[in-house]
């Protein structure tokens, strides 16, 4: 446990100046996230919140939705054929009486689409396992004043990046731009898993009202978490992709890229974006 | 086909000021991936190059070796209940006699490690399903310099990030810097699986002697990629994981990272690298 780096020797080549030294690196491993004993699903993530992870997994899947319906979650003694426990391997038991999604292969829920594997289907398939509309009430409006000092305040808080410079990092603010939580992982869709998975086990989900920033590219899968978790605004540091602004457009989830200095691309739920024209009287 | 870039209409804010224009966003689209007709993975991909993500994907998994064990690979026609194609499902066809994995989950090849999942299980199973050695014969020499003139190279040939700014590359070199390919893609495992896909089918399997070149990090799955092809050197501009260098230790793959400038980090496999140190006569 608390593996989040890990020391390695290399070897430092700075142009003509050669030296050898340990450095600090971000630790990788396999989790593998069982469900009521059934294998679901592997993940290379950074050890550490193995649990939030799990869980923020099966929001993100539309299997959980809320602390009540999540039984427990433990690491498998077991997991080994010696029984050795490798902190590697997590199994959920939901409470009674929810329903044990029949998941034989991993996001099989696109091929089952009716219309084919394709972005439609894709778009389909959030649709129709989200558990709540993105709603927040009263409607959250910022600035982009407000959004340009989020990156800034995430990179101050974040404690392992400057040491290794290898974890994605995502944090979670409240609409006036306080960072509620922040997690890293060498996985930026595990970081986000960890951040809402943290948000299930503490009973604050829909996350009404906050704005969840990512340090690198907004997916699809990205922005499919955010929208599982009722997150109503993603911003990221860079690009979206098209499936992602599809996805942002059709569930109402605004979503803002190329978040850098006072600049920003507002892509989708501009609504919720404080748009004033430099002309005045617009 | 040819959906690499896709236009939407963006909201720019720089400043005080506000604009509204069309924009180019990198394309994303599941692809699902079929051997022999059963489903096996699914990856959410920038479309366009597909046969060589799904070949490169069946060689970085230890199905495919060489592009004669490969007979055929087709987009399914059928996809969809109404028969349509997406060309988001694609169909490999292995050739009579290469044995057929066993493959019910994505990455299942871990947990039937006896020594349970871990980081040892992850290496171990590379290991075993490694097709050929890292062998260079005769051995890559790279000198730093060399190393430090590849990412720009790889960017300026790279085509569509300057539009988008969403897309990972990943650029296969010779051992004497020469630019052989260069792809791109919205996830950077498959922009490295349609760059190994393209040599297989092309039958220049073990890739000896080349080095690959990844725009981000390099996680255990890109060095796993590597180790798969028989590429002997990955150099990554930004930080390596933990069990990335691991693997690349105990499969003789030079793993560099933080190349940048005339700077770089070598954390395996030096002795394909030329160290000069400051002082004459070491």
């Amino acid at each position: 446990m608390g593996r989040v780096t890990e020391r390695r020797r290399v070897i430092r080549i700075r142009g003509e100046s050669v030296s050898t030294r340990p450095d600090t690196l971000v630790a990788e491993e396999p989790l593998e996230i069982r469900l009521g004993g059934r294998p679901l699903a592997i993940t290379m993530r950074t050890p550490g919140d193995d649990f939030a992870l799990a869980a923020g997994f099966l929001v993100s899947e539309g299997v959980l939705g809320s602390a009540e319906e999540l039984a427990n979650i433990v690491y498998c003694a077991g997991a080994t054929a010696e029984g050795v426990n490798t902190y590697n391997v997590v199994d959920v038991q939901l409470a009674p009486g929810v329903p044990v999604p029949d998941i034989t292969l991993e996001r099989n829920v696109y091929t089952t689409s009716s219309c084919g594997l394709c972005g439609k289907a894709s778009l389909e398939a959030v649709r129709t396992t989200a558990r709540w509309p993105i709603a927040d009430t009263p409607p959250v409006r910022v600035a982009p004043a407000l959004l340009s000092a989020l990156p800034g305040r995430l990179r101050a808080a974040q404690r392992v990046f400057d040491r290794t410079g290898g974890l994605h990092a995502a944090g979670l603010f409240s609409a006036e731009g306080e960072l509620l939580d922040l997690r890293e992982d060498v996985g930026r869709h595990n970081a986000v898993d960890k951040l809402i998975g943290r948000a299930l086990r503490s009973g604050s989900l829909p996350l009404s009202r906050t704005i969840l920033l990512v340090s690198g590219r907004a997916s699809f899968e990205l922005a499919q978490k955010a929208v599982m978790a009722g997150i109503p605004v993603l911003a990221a540091v860079s690009a979206p992709s098209s499936l992602a602004v599809d996805l942002a457009a059709e569930s109402g989830l605004t979503l803002v890229g190329f978040l850098r200095g006072d600049s920003m691309n507002v892509y989708a739920g501009e609504q919720r974006v404080v748009l004033r024209t430099a002309a005045a009287g617009h």
